[in-house]
């Protein structure tokens, strides 16, 4: 028992604190609050990952003077560890020093197990780690004539006294090369345990003798267009390197159903298409592994997403089934395999993992991102929508999860657009138009200016406009809208001609002209407002049918609490003018915000712990999934959603920060329609998100 | 409930019986009484492995009267199965009939559970049978849109509700497959599920379109010059074949030690050896698989035992460890792994599992005998003896088990003996002599009269008299010292040679004329007299030892109530002679008894069913192993067992069936050793175990 007198220690960064009879080790006070401090070896002073930091001063907020000679003098162990290792100035080892004092500890962020995921831009959350595989360091008696235990069954034993650990199972493989290690160790070996599900046995799939101090997992993305990696110590939880490549299946079809047919059509097409995506993830691998300066052998885990066709077509399952109705998933459920058995060269007995599907049309991929934004772990209604070639949209709260995808086409990334391009140098991601003089104002990626900038001319003029892409697309059809330009029906207002050249006609509709260079006209015409249009209706109706089902029948509409636009379009497009072309409902615009790759942040957070994995299998075993396709409302959802931004639905919170051509001040429909333009707040012409370099 | 005037039904071949009310199903009853019917469809009429017979008639002993109308009328669901497969005239599907009147059900030998596995010569116990993997007929609904579960997910659902079976792990090569196998069924599929433990999950190994009905497993005992190898049903536990085949290590080294030099002097000796064991066990399963018309393909499992060398090179481990002291195994417990692993082409995914090794020289052969003859499972005290170059040693009861090794050489299998061979046509097997004229009579392997018997001239010279086997050697050592021609001392009485031209000066010392042709000379020498001595001196002494450990201090030796002899040499050698020479102590000789392949009958039972390896894996554990050359008291027991039978035990029991020449009627030694010899009882001249043809 501790009293008033006892030392109090605090340990940063997470702020925990307690009091300490003196004498106590420093670890054992750490794990006391839930401080999870690192150890391969078990407290023996060999591994050093539970070094720590003590910060020395009076902190007055705390009541607490720390300082360093509050903890017990350097031990033999931590002078024996120094020789052998680096231990930095100021570094103790805390499994080898005890409390003499009130302390502030640091764990140090190089060694500290509660690291914050990397996240680009947006997501700086933490979360607990507790890996699937580990690495344990036992000492193992030797052999006795008298109690003749094998090698294996006293290693087996030590996990257990030592470490508490069941009888494991054991990766066969090592057999062979067991008694070497033992001996090498000497009678000292790291035995890297995966121990996935709690209830399954441990298994035993490596040994190293001494101390093994490194073990690593990757995180994988698997999109249509694009496959997104990291690379993450299981030790420390850090994710110390991440890239991204084109999905190579992109050369048998650029959408999911040119694939399936790909398949349907060539004998071998699935072999094919299952060994491009496979290649490509074995050499990103090796990339990352390469800048961190990791062995591929160091690699013992990963983690897969991806939507229910490339999740099949990398599992070697044919996708054909997925094509049609009823759209039936080879299997939905998570899935533990070998690594070797995906063709990847890592570890020998590495482990995968693949998060479950949740329908033919609702992937992995949507798994992870609920995971990672986490619509389950909270009462308020949060609106989860990954837009792609496919939306994938999760509505719901800790009560209740609905799931839907929606066919949007490929218009939001560019495809179907006549001046349209993917997001790449050159291409036009912002676009402001001025209401007085409807002259536009652009953003060109790959140049941080904008273009009525000085030296923007020039700049284009080296690196050239090429075209618009899926967030420029969506801002200039807002801002078309915004201005009157375009009316709520999504017709270009041909009697503005008069007023401006930008409106030309093109055959018997009218057309905006965007950019004119000598070399190249960029011009958005009536077909690319319609594309924009087909698009955002199937988008929000989809919404729509979960909103109805979420709601008590007769009643009103649930109100959402939350958006977040997840995937690389939901990453760049302002969410501003998503809600007022009516892509999404209304929402308070600021808590409508793009969380970045989702998908691939809850890959890391399946990889880094694995309760996450429990906790998002029992959470997609109660998603309610609606099958859109089915659903005979659909079709008056997606005509009201033809309208910018919606035919029938209020945008009150909106309209409290952006004025609507249609709508009066609290976002209600006027009794007339393509009401006199009103121009973009002014915070609206300079602000919003940074560009891409962020 | 049911009532005094209920329906009797009584099950043969298990007897047992009960009252049930009109209307329950058959199987239903059966099962009620722990009668194991066999179903892989789960009563839906289409396996047809529950298919019964009614015998009909007056019982009087059981008050029965059975009669075929006493079960419900032929049901529309056998007629259906009888259109479709063949149904017997005479039997009844049990989970399509109900009861109707008072019965005798007799369960068809070819269906049977509880099936006698054939064991030759001896064993011809029944045990239950609960194997490791099992077929699961399952229907399985369709895909459902609005229910987007994955086709693998509604298979393991259906295993849940129609078998009760935990979500199982999945063999991933399976799952491109799964699709194509559902659509075949239609939507009725076989899974091949292995569950060897309870605590474990199971796992999806196979899925087959539609009804699978055949399962098969392998049982191997790997001896050091014989591999035994049988094919078992692991839907009727029937024993369907058996082979057996040399060691092909043998070429490497005779003996278990000089295979161990081999490894230690040549690089790559052990890859040798492993492969060359593989590829024998290989040729054999396909040699039975053949034999059987079983398609090696559906060979799901395999047992295998062997003593620790041959365990360790089996599984590519080195055994360089085995042949030093501390004699550290690489691993001593049980061991599942894939069938793959070792070479071995069956099911691709079928499963093996070798027993617990107990002690650097007591294998798992050692461990698998014990299981069969279950010393564990009884309160007498049993002596589990198993002959080869070591003999491996158990002795306990269900309280308390000891185990050792004794190194006996490799003299009980011929070698070592001058005219030693192995047990092969031409090996002289039993051997007589006459206590009057000292002429002997013996019998070949070959040749189905014994030597004085008319026609054996022409036979033998035919068939040639090549040598003597171990039995033979033991038989005319017994022999000798019963008619005095050997004094307890082991020396060949020279003054006899007066008496009787067989016996012939040989060098200094004298020798036994056995067999004498113009071809050959077959004469037993003074060395090998010693020989022998040696070998069954290094048994008795070892044996000692773990009586005296299980003795109290200072109290009476503990009394054997049963020995078993097992292994080939225990198989072959007279229980009777054994005891004369003093091989094994003092033992009622109706309850030491030739137990066959005991090794190779615990592989068969830990194969059909996974409780018996629970029981052996609990029971190894507790076993104490005893290093027998690390106890002082070795050298001194093996000194007074030189003697024949021995120079300090008393055989009382033994004397009462037996004279001895050096002993009174009670089995206490004379006070003048080498006393008159005394005959062979009649019964024994003739008597004894039927020939090797059995």
């Amino acid at each position: 028992m501790s009293g008033e007198t006892d030392p109090l220690v605090l340990f940063m960064p997470s702020g925990r604190r307690g009091r300490f009879a003196r004498g106590t080790s420093l670890i054992a006070a750490a794990r006391s609050l839930g401080v999870h401090v690192e150890s391969v070896c078990g407290g023996r002073g060999i591994c050093g990952r539970c070094q720590v930091e003590i910060v020395e001063g009076a902190f007055a907020k705390h009541q607490i003077v720390s300082a360093a000679d509050h903890l017990s003098p350097v031990s033999a162990t931590e002078i024996r560890y120094a020789e052998k290792r680096v231990l930095k100035p100021g570094r103790r080892l805390s499994c080898a020093t005890s409390i003499e004092g009130d302390l502030v500890v640091d764990l140090p962020s190089d060694m500290a197990v509660n690291t914050a995921v990397v996240r680009k831009a947006v997501d700086t959350r933490v979360f607990p780690r507790d890996p699937a595989i580990r690495l344990l360091l036992v000492e193992v008696p030797e052999p006795d004539m008298h109690a003749p235990l094998g090698d294996l069954d006293r290693v087996f034993a030590a996990l257990e006294s030592d470490w508490g650990l069941a009888r494991p199972t054991v990766e066969h493989s090592i057999l062979p090369l067991l008694q070497k290690a033992l001996r090498e160790g000497p009678w000292q070996v790291t035995c890297a345990i995966a121990h996935d599900h709690e209830e399954d046995r441990p298994h035993l799939m490596a040994i190293y003798p001494g101390l093994k101090n490194e073990a690593y997992g990757i995180a994988v993305d698997i999109g249509s267009t694009t496959i997104a990696l990291s690379l993450s110590s299981l030790l420390s939880g850090a994710t110390i390197a991440a890239t991204g490549a084109p999905n190579p299946q992109i050369r048998f079809g650029e959408d999911l159903m040119s694939r399936v047919s790909y398949v349907m059509m060539n004998p071998g097409g699935r072999a094919e298409m299952t060994r491009a995506v496979r290649e490509t993830v074995q050499a990103m691998i090796e990339t990352v592994a390469t800048e961190a300066n990791v062995s591929t052998g160091d690699i013992m885990d990963c983690v897969f997403v991806g939507n229910p066709v490339m999740h099949h077509l990398f599992l070697g399952i044919d996708p054909t089934e997925l094509g049609q109705a009823p759209f039936a998933l080879a299997l939905s459920g998570a899935l533990a395999l070998p690594a070797a058995d995906l063709d990847l060269s890592l570890h020998p007995v590495a482990r995968a993992y693949l998060l479950p599907c949740i329908a033919g049309h609702v992937g992995a991929d949507a798994a992870a991102a609920t995971l990672s934004e986490g619509p389950h772990r909270q009462d308020e209604m949060m609106l989860l929508v990954d837009v792609g070639t496919n939306a994938e949209i999760v509505l719901g709260n800790r009560h209740r999860l609905l799931a839907a995808s929606s066919p949007t086409g490929p218009a939001f990334e560019g495809a179907e657009i006549s001046c349209g391009q993917r997001a790449a140098p050159g291409a036009i991601e912002r676009v402001r138009i001025d209401p007085v003089t409807l002259e536009p104002r652009f953003k060109v990626i790959g140049i941080d200016i904008w273009s009525d900038d000085p030296g923007f001319a020039e700049a284009a003029a080296a690196l050239g406009v090429t075209g618009i892409c899926g967030s420029g697309i969506v801002e200039v059809v807002a801002e078309l809208f915004l201005t009157g330009i375009v009316t709520e029906d999504g017709v270009i207002d041909g009697s503005l001609a008069a007023r401006s050249p930008r409106i030309v006609q093109s055959g018997r509709t009218f057309a905006y002209v965007l950019h004119e260079t000598p070399q190249r006209t960029l011009t958005i015409l009536q077909t690319d407002i319609r594309a924009i249009q087909l698009a955002k209706a199937a988008l929000y109706a989809g919404i729509k049918l979960l909103i109805d089902r979420f709601s008590q029948p007769g009643g009103p509409a649930v109100q959402i609490d939350r958006i977040a636009l997840a995937g690389a379009f939901g990453s760049f497009i302002e969410p501003r003018y998503a809600m007022v072309l009516g892509l999404v409902p209304d929402c308070d615009l600021e808590r409508c915000q793009a969380v970045g790759n989702a998908a691939g942040a809850g890959a890391r957070m399946a990889l880094l712990n694995r309760a996450y994995r429990r906790e998002i299998e029992a959470t997609v075993s109660r998603i309610e999934k609606i099958e859109t396709a089915l659903e005979p409302a659909f079709q008056d959802h997606f005509v009201a959603a033809m309208a910018f931004p919606n035919k029938r639905d209020a945008f009150p919170s909106l309209a409290l920060v952006q004025a609507l051509p249609n709508r009066d001040a609290s976002g209600m429909l006027l009794p007339g329609q393509g009401a006199s333009a009103s121009g973009t707040p002014d915070r609206g012409r300079r602000g919003g998100r940074a560009g891409r370099s962020t």
